[in-house]
């Protein structure tokens, strides 16, 4: 039976979004066009503690499409064929609405 | 579609706006003289938290033209034309007004 | 007689389990699938202190099955024979659910 | 039109004072001799946040005769033929009063 | 007339116990087996302050038996035998219980 | 006419004494003997802020004979022959009193 | 006349005291058994503030016998022939008592 995994403290579970290779027009992008990359919120853990120790919420939610690092984030395996990884709160850079 | 990129927590979305090459009065400035990169707000996060967990807003908003720093920032990649990028609003150096 | 290890402040026991190198179906996993390491919390310690002296409780429990990080903690040799680590708080990934 | 620089946060822009080269009385000084550098204060940021979010207003104003420090600050070109440069107002050093 | 040292804020004096070479049963242990150390609490600082100033006691107390890391400590010569080293709370590792 | 130079935050400026190259009673001290260095407090600033924003005021006053370190301090040149040097605080090592 | 020196903010004003070359019993130490030096303390600051600005006071007082770490402190040369050294609080080991 698959595992779930629920992020802890104020780290952000994501699934990596193959980058789009062709324009919605269906040109194609030159490769280092499409160097950013997206990925969809699985999960989000409940949050860190501020210096007073109060809970920071995360600022993301599950099903978010957020705009990813270039860098950072722990690559995770999870039973299904998705590329999977972990995010502190910070490093996400933002949150992609159509 | 074109996609809308809401930064995260104090980040701030910015537009580069082309360095002026001639000065008003036409003369053609030298290549050093317009080092000083400006740009354009399109998009600012909710703010950052203080220590004990207050969020502080970002300190410019959408279309404050600013002045940018030489380092710093990460460029992202818009459906649009132009270049962009995200700063840390403490990165930000000043707001340029006519 | 066997010793029992009390964590101190925020630290986590943890006995490490064999990652599994068959998938449920029983298909052999290739040897870079499995490199997530997983454990199981044995002791947690009582917490650490905020900033301003309050104690921030550990984020997990005995019992629970932790995703390991590549790197950090320490190897504890206690008298059974399981690999046992002891973890801060903030190094465990995330907590495995079936 | 000539635009106007508002620095953020806690930054301060100066205009560089060119360091005196004769004394007073109009004895030449040596180069040594005049190497710290003075500046005039044309605008300063609302301030930076202490850790607990309250506003911590710059402690200088426009007007003040600075002295600055030989390393730190990020030159600024503005459409006058002034050196400018931006400095974090921890950073400056003194006010010099007649 | 032997000396005693009382420890300074969140420091603890340890006397090290020498690692057992022999199994409960006898079994003479691998030399790579006893790695960990063990020590016994002798004395205890008053403990650290906070950011805040409030006093944070030390979290073992005279008597206990600790689990010492590989690293840190200042080791310390006392008049009498044996070994002793001055840790800093969070630096131990773990309380043994029988 | 002469500038008087009124230090920020928690700085201080002080005037270099020369060293006593005798002893009271004459007799010439060792090249090594005096190399502590001595000053004496001539203005300090207002002082720093502390983390929640409350000022902090400098822990000399003007006219104290202060010890200074070996290291630090950024030597400052006013109008008359003395030698002047700008310390934090936090860098001088004590007040030496008659 | 000989000068006074009052530690500032967390310091603490201590004369080392020469080693013990012999035990209690007249028995030659080796030479590395009395590596921990000691120090009688002189004078002692007023203490250092703590991150909301109250006094934090030092944690020994003059009279007391200090055990001292192998590196850190500043030496002082004072009037008189033995040698002194000024360590932050912090730095100190323990306090010996007979």
């Amino acid at each position: 039976m698959a595992k779930r995994l629920i992020p802890l403290l104020d780290r952000v579970l994501v699934e990596k979004l193959a980058p789009p290779t062709k324009t919605v027009g269906g040109v194609l992008l030159p490769e280092t066009a499409s160097k950013m990359s997206e990925g969809r919120v699985v999960a989000v853990g409940p949050g860190r503690r501020s210096l007073n120790g109060d809970v920071i919420p995360v600022s993301v939610k599950a099903g978010d499409t957020v705009l990813l690092p270039d860098f950072g984030g722990t690559n995770v395996k999870l039973d299904s064929g998705s590329e999977f990884a972990l995010y502190r709160d910070d490093e996400l850079l933002g949150v992609l609405t159509s």
